[in-house]
C-alpha cells in the first residue's frame, strides 16, 4: 500500500524503544507535514550528532570531547566513582546534584537470557580504575532488578581484592510513598533495613 | 549538562507527537548505541523520504508518484469519493479493504481555537472535484469530534448545490462493545439510529 521510501522510514522509526508501527506512522506523517522545520533538521542532526558524539573507553560516558566534562572538571572529587548501568542513569543522578565525584557507565547489566557477559560491559576498566587511581570509594548505583543485582554481586566479588570501600545505594520506601500502596518486596526491604531515628 | 549537538537532537525528537523529553532522551541514547544500524540509516531515510514524497494538490494523499496509486488505479471506482481528515485515516480505511473508490484528504478539520479556516483545508478542491468529475456519491468519513462534525456540516452545506449524493459513515455501537461499558453519547446515538432487524 505504501511507497517503499515511506515504508522504510516507518520501519526505522518503529525500531526505536517504545515505538510501535502505529506511533511510527503518526510520527512520519507529522514529519512529512513539517519538512523544513523538523524533518530535514532531524536528518542533519542525526548525522552530525552521530559523528560528533563518542563514547569514552574508560568511563563509558558519551561526549563530543573525550575525556568528558565530568572527568575533566577539576572541581569534581576524583576519589569517588559512582557506577551506573546507562548514560540515562548518569543524567538522572546529575539532575539531583547530590553527587560530585566521577562516574563509570557499565553499558548495561549482566543477563544470561540476552547473552550479556562481563566482556560486554565496562567491568574490566572499572577494576583497572579502582586499582590505578586514588580511589577511596566506589558507589554502586544499579537498578533494583534481578539482572542488576547479579551485576552488583559480580562487581563486588571482582573488587574484593582492592582496598576500595564499596557501597551501594539504599533500598527502601520511595519518597512520598504510602505504606499500603507500596509493593511487598519494597516494604520487606525497608522494614529489614530500619534505622534508629 | 549535555553537549549542544546532543541537546539539539533530543529537542528535535521531543517535538514529535506523543514524545516528551524523557522518551526523546531514551531514543537518542538508543540511536547512539546503534549508529550504523539505525542512526545513519534513519538520517538518510528522513532526507530521501522528505525529498521523494509529495502531496497531491487535488486529492491530498501523499505519494512518490503523483497521481497516487489509488487515483491512478484503473480498477478503482471513480464515481465515489471518500472524504477523510488525514492520510492516516485513508490508511486505516484501506486496511479494512471495504472501500474501492477514490479518496479526498482534507488535511485536518475546521477549528476556531487553532485558527484553522476552510482555506487551510482542501475543501475548494473537493467542491471542484464534485462538480467536474463523474461523481455519484461523496462519503464523509470524518471523526466523531466537535471540530470534525463542524467540518462535516460546512462541507455538506457547500456541496448542497451539486447533484452528488452525500453520505456519512454510521455512528453507533463499536464492534464487540458491551452496552454497560459504552459512553452515554454513543448509546444515545445508537438508540436513536436504530434499524429494523
Amino acid at each position: 500500500m505504501h511507497d517503499d521510501v515511506l515504508q522504510e522510514l516507518i520501519h526505522l522509526f518503529s525500531k526505536l524503544p517504545g515505538i510501535g508501527p502505529k506511533s511510527a506512522s503518526r510520527m512520519v506523517l507529522f514529519l512529512l507535514k513539517n519538512k523544513e522545520k523538523l524533518m530535514y533538521p532531524l536528518s542533519r542532526s542525526l548525522l552530525s550528532a552521530g559523528e560528533a558524539i563518542k563514547k569514552c573507553k574508560d568511563c563509558g560516558n558519551i561526549a563530543v570531547k573525550i575525556p568528558c566534562n565530568i572527568c575533566d572538571n577539576p572541581k569534581r572529587d576524583k576519589s569517588v566513582i559512582c557506577v551506573v548501568e546507562d548514560v540515562s542513569d548518569l543524567w538522572a543522578l546529575e539532575k539531583t546534584g547530590s553527587f560530585k565525584g566521577l562516574y563509570h557507565v557499565l553499558g548495561g547489566s549482566l543477563s544470561a537470557l540476552d547473552n550479556i557477559t562481563p566482556d560486554d560491559l565496562l567491568i574490566e576498566q572499572l577494576i583497572k580504575r579502582a586499582n590505578s587511581e586514588n580511589i577511596k570509594e566506589i558507589i554502586l548505583a544499579l537498578n533494583s532488578t534481578v539482572n542488576s543485582q547479579t551485576t552488583l554481586h559480580y562487581i563486588t566479588d571482582k573488587l574484593n581484592g582492592t582496598n576500595v570501600k564499596i557501597t551501594k545505594i539504599a533500598q527502601g520506601m520511595p519518597f512520598g510513598a504510602e505504606i499500603n500502596y507500596v509493593d511487598e518486596g519494597t516494604l520487606t526491604t525497608a522494614f529489614k533495613a530500619r534505622k534508629p531515628v
